[in-house]
């Protein structure tokens, strides 16, 4: 067992939740913004305090290293981010980075040798909100390189990535620079679950076994718009008629068969958009998730057949195209046992869920195995300052983590 | 039989597009407007040539008199509106003027004496865009007054109400003022369709026994916003789920079960409007018409509670409130079977048939008896610069109108 600290863990939240905190109770910690850097440098300090090694890579991921007794084999990596949307909570990455911290802490407080080194990562832009999209820093590192077409890229504010980037890596100049990409023998991230499953079922620890594949189209049904009184309906070609049948049988269907599947419009509008006239056009964006990558494409062939149906049978016609696509993953299973061990050593209550957001785990998941741990967040609510995690269960989170950790140290992975 | 001019009238219809004629054809000729004062000025220049009578009364409705034999008699008025949407076509309003003043220009080119008088109208402001509501001038003079509450009233442009009338009718000196309301013996007024069932059906005329009655309601639906992924159905309570469950079920019922009934969602939205958030509010427009109060009462009982049920199916809430509520009316049976054998008589197909918008016969029709004729226009368009007439059915409407006002100056009225 490692002695973890919760009251640091809980007074380092309260620390960096002030760096960008809004008076709301949360933060505005947009990646490569001031603030961003602010929190990178807090964090550095605080390891070059502990004798820890601080690096950064040309994507300004930045790593904090204790070194292992075979300091040459590759090391256990844990963390998550440090930027936050807009109207971001105080937990979402934050929680994860400082856990990851908290063990590294603990571990040298303890004086524990671990078999191989311990590095604690805060990737950059996670969050995707001011440089789409997210996962920018871990989506690089398991490529091996910047991918070319973000050279121009610009934030929602107008700056440029390029020069935030070399601006955000020069603020820190204590720590080494290294090249993009290492290899990593395990890789294990805290994270609040942004669900109301954990809270529910009065669960601390999630075992996160993989996440869903997410699929988004964007539904243009079109009609002809003609006057609500005088036209009968024979000669009403309505678009919305139409995306209502499709959508209340999909709304029916997809999620009621299938506990696994998400199903979700978040837009919708018509046109011309008149009190008393049919619509010609209606539009709506469909986010569809699963992980299972066969049923998802079965989804969203449903989503366009059905939708296709109803425009015929309205007499308009439908285009539908797919916006987005991030194929499912699965975490190491190896990794997942590590971590329902350690729930168990720590006697917390653990059950094996999916992640339905995306995380930088998912990225690194294509270079090394990997694998998630998620506490309850209060009402399930997450990018959004009213976010809350109980002291108690992101203490439970950290302890978690360091048991799995100390433990990955040693095994060998397949 | 009435000799009309079928030649005359249409170069009146174009001399009248002229004015505030727009590139693509249509007309912008906006109530109390330069426009609109320009087409009274030139109507009221055609009659005073002929050697009719001219007044207009304190809501600028102007009125064109040609003496009957018995003159003290109550009159039979015809006409329409000159006023004209923003981008709208040169038959809605203008067709029925100048049919009526043909008919007015025929019988004095005969040498017909009528029983009764004949005046020819228009209103004011039937289209109620750039003052609202529409039909002001004949609302105002079923009223018998202009209601107190339009004293400070304003036009999207800033306008006042009260200058604009003031303006217009210092713009036409010649014309007699005369007080507001007058006793009625008939009023007949010809209009497009502005539906698409004469011209389908190939019939000239459509003999309109009332007008259906209107209501809107408001819609709005309020849940919970969540995580498109990571909330499973359980835990949602999505009002767009509750929106598009009731509204499919509505438009597979109300239209399809009552060829009179007449649904329409003509706005709907989500908020946050986010692709990946399940929304917390919903919202739409509900446009219903029926020409029997009794049966558009149960249509709204079934819109009102099919919403609500939905609602609470899926954990949300509905607030539901009226924004608009016109009571249908029902034409002159004398007038409608007069319609009817004038149509007979001129060897023209006609059918009976409901007025789905509202027409300034409507608020006649509370102090007169009322009827209407229509026009088929192409494809139903209308409200829109593109709307159009065929020459021979203007023609044909304005025939059947003339044969109609002869019949009528002689009827007794039940």
């Amino acid at each position: 067992m490692v002695d973890i600290d919760g009251n640091r863990l809980n007074a380092r939240l309260e620390a960096f939740a002030a760096i960008g905190g809004t008076v709301k109770g949360g933060v505005n910690r947009q990646a490569l913004t001031d603030g961003d850097r602010q929190a990178r440098q807090l964090l550095a300090e605080l390891a070059l305090a502990r004798g820890f090694t601080v690096s950064q890579d040309p994507m300004a991921n930045l790593f904090i290293r204790r070194a292992g007794r075979n300091d040459t084999l590759a090391p256990v990596v844990i963390g998550s981010h440090l930027d936050s949307q807009p109207a971001g909570g105080r937990f979402d990455g934050a929680l994860g980075t400082l856990s990851a911290f908290e063990v590294l802490e603990s571990l040298e407080d303890a004086g524990i040798e671990t078999e191989r080194p311990v590095v604690v990562v805060s990737w950059t832009n996670e969050e995707g909100c001011r440089f789409a999209p997210g996962c920018m820093g871990s989506m690089a590192f398991a490529a091996g390189e910047i991918p070319p077409d973000w050279q121009g890229k610009l934030a929602t504010d107008g700056a440029s990535l390029v020069d935030e980037l070399k601006a955000t890596i020069k603020s820190l100049p204590p720590a080494q620079m290294i090249s993009l990409g290492f290899p990593i023998h395990a890789y294990i991230e805290v994270h609040i679950e942004q669900g109301p499953a954990l809270e529910a079922n009065d669960i601390p620890i999630g075992v996160v076994g993989g996440i869903q594949g997410t699929r988004w189209l964007d539904v243009v049904i079109r009609g002809q718009t003609a006057h609500a009184g005088t036209t009968g309906l024979a000669y009403r070609r309505d678009p919305l008629r139409a995306l209502t049948a499709a959508l209340s049988g999909l709304y029916e269907t997809i999620m009621p068969d299938d506990t696994d599947a998400r199903f979700t419009v978040g837009r919708i509008s018509v046109e011309p958009g008149s009190v008393n006239a049919i619509p010609d056009v209606a539009r709506c964006t469909v986010d569809m998730r699963h992980p299972d990558p066969m049923r998802l494409d079965e989804i969203e062939q449903r989503v366009l057949s059905s939708i296709a149906k109803e425009a015929k049978r309205q007499g308009c016609e439908a285009e539908m195209s797919r916006s987005f696509d991030m194929a499912s993953c699965t975490f190491s299973t190896d990794l997942q046992a590590a971590i329902e061990q350690a729930a168990m050593v720590r006697g917390l209550k653990s059950t094996p869920m999916l992640s339905g957001a995306f995380h930088d785990a998912l990225f690194v998941n294509r270079v090394a195995p990997a694998a998630m741990i998620f506490v309850p967040c209060r009402d399930g609510l997450s990018h959004n300052e009213a976010e809350h995690v109980e002291p108690d269960y992101a203490v439970a989170g950290c302890a978690v983590l360091a048991e799995a950790t100390l433990a990955t140290s040693r095994m060998t992975l397949i």
